[in-house]
């Protein structure tokens, strides 16, 4: 039986493209601003993930206080869609030119950076951005010590910044890790994270600075959250969902809502088959919890072997024949937000009717 | 010593941006023709790698034959460019929508195609391409086995189609392999496609069609062809080459036109440190013979141990001080072809200036 995905990939006019099944779009939008409700927390998505104007402005619609985002140039693509609060969850370093982009959006936004060091936190005084201090709680890549968050808090507000709180991303709850369930993974990243916010905000108030906002991730840990002292989330790939978090089991195959279409350009072998979705289509992203290079709803057991750049070579299970030539397959990516990130434009289709399509405006925008 | 690299990174107008150092670029483009025309192959560079009608243009101004794409979409840019010689080195099945576009193509160009099925060749009847016939030499993507080249040709040619003869593509070259070294996998590759293309020419001429062109890859191999059959080169990643040519002893350090330009945004430890070019400028590739996400040239026995889609976490070997905040960083990615294919633009530098800026004018022309 096709799948809403096989259904949507049918629907593509040409591939490969990007499929998006906007029932299950806006069933994941309505259902994470749901639980955000439900736990008292404020949601500001990350729109990395999506990177379009018109899934932003759903997100809002359904309640969402303003949106997350990696760069200026992400920020300023939302501004420019009357975006009117940012979060820029990155410890920015501003050179000459990012000062001034800085300075014009926080002249018509809210806009609110992260900071990880005095140094970087001194080249945005003056600009009109409040800061977020950003801690690591456990992902070990950027990000201060809980117990340092205040003095570098202190440090800031003595510059004349305002200091919002504190965030972090607990993206350890998508590694792999030997002898546990990717379940036990997700919540003790998830404990990790409000273990470190916990002493992150104590820190603060230790140096005289109360924190206001205390924001956490992301879509894996979102639903694993306990009460304490976050009071607001940021996920990102929930809007889509992909075979990450599929593997990870924070969503089922039927919650994803984008994938990639294929076409069956090859099939060399009784048992293989091969798509024109190739990385420059899906990303070459692996998944740390499922081999191959992105999930085929339709073929379960199967596994994407082999991923060029235009070339994604699919190995069947014994016993399933292969699609013919010319057959519309979908491909679930690995990590959709690099996938959308290739792409021109997202092809969005309801109850497989092709609808519209929706500009990625934002690809592309890292600097 | 900063390196040409480390020179091109400080003259980009801001990061995380793709520059060029332009002096090693045309030296790889001149040094692959000459060894070609030394050769007496026809030289047909794969431009999936540039997508830059600025760089097509030093390819054939050195002497190359046409230019080798992957698709339409990138067949039409450099159509539009005057680029008159084409072959679409790809088994494309065409919806209506693609005959149509190739139709068009062929119109104006000279345009050839791959194919591997009868049935993909028939949907190319009536759009006036020719056809040369996919040969699987090793890499086991798509392609028919050598001694099944004939059958195909013939009926593809008893439909109407010219075929101009074979190739292939020896990826295998590029594969991880235990108890070799990275030499001894690509003479392998090498020897197997020459191999399989005498075997493939020779079935053409047992069917009764005269092979007129005989095409290998690719830049690992390319050093390495035997005297024989092949009379056409098709490599593409020579223009700039990356982190895994380099690890595969293709090309050197000094020989890499093309690094990402990072800022150091965070150093949350002595050893290592975070710079702003992550996967959405880098590309997520592995490099199958190399550990880490791209090579760091001025930090020789570095290790990019993270990567997120913004964040490219180096980590140091002892006794090497970290950079600072706010300085410039080149990494060099690990497949070059998905990397710039993220950009919207190319930084050329020349000396350390910065000359100019190329569109990627064909960035995800994937249909």
């Amino acid at each position: 039986m096709p799948s809403h995905l096989t259904a949507a990939a049918q629907a593509a006019p040409t591939t490969p493209a990007l499929v998006v099944d906007v029932d299950t779009l806006d069933r994941n939008i309505g259902r994470m601003a749901e639980a955000a409700r439900a736990g008292g927390f404020a949601l500001r998505p990350h729109a990395k993930t999506h990177k379009c104007p018109q899934i932003a402005e759903k997100q809002l619609t359904a309640g969402a206080v303003g949106l997350t985002v990696a760069t200026i140039g992400e920020a300023e693509v939302f501004a420019a869609g009357r975006v009117t609060d940012l979060f820029i969850a990155y410890p920015l370093w501003l050179d000459e030119g990012k000062q001034r982009r800085l300075a014009k959006l926080a002249a018509g936004a809210r806009v609110q950076v992260g900071v990880d060091s005095i140094e970087s936190a001194r080249r945005i005084v003056g600009t009109g951005a409040s800061v977020l201090i950003e801690i690591d709680s456990g992902h070990h890549r950027t990000g201060v010590q809980p117990t340092d968050a205040g003095a570098l808090a202190r440090e800031a507000a003595e510059l004349g910044l305002t200091v919002d709180g504190v965030f972090t991303f607990p993206g350890h709850g998508m590694a792999h890790a030997e002898d546990v369930t990717p379940t036990e993974v997700r919540m003790r990243a998830a404990r990790d994270q409000e273990a470190a916010l916990v002493a992150a905000a104590a820190s603060l108030r230790g140096a005289g600075i109360e924190p206001v906002i205390v924001s956490g991730g992301s879509t894996p840990t979102a639903a694993l959250r306990e009460d304490g002292q976050i009071n607001e989330l940021r996920p990102g790939v929930y809007v889509f969902n992909d075979a990450m978090q599929v593997a990870l089991g924070s969503c089922g195959v039927e919650d994803v809502a984008l994938a990639a279409a294929g076409t069956v350009v090859s099939v060399p072998a009784a048992d293989r088959f091969v798509l024109d979705s190739g990385s420059k289509v899906l990303g070459a992203d692996p998944n740390a919890w499922s081999p191959g290079y992105g999930l085929v709803p339709e073929y379960p057991g199967s596994k994407v072997v082999q991923l060029s750049e235009h070339h994604a070579v699919v190995q069947l299970p014994e016993r399933v024949t292969a699609p013919r030539l010319g057959d519309r397959v979908a491909i679930v990516p690995n990590h959709v937000c690099n996938a959308v990130n290739l792409a021109a434009e997202l092809v969005v289709v309801q109850q497989g009717t092709h609808m519209d399509s929706w500009p990625v405006a934002a690809r592309g925008a890292n600097a």
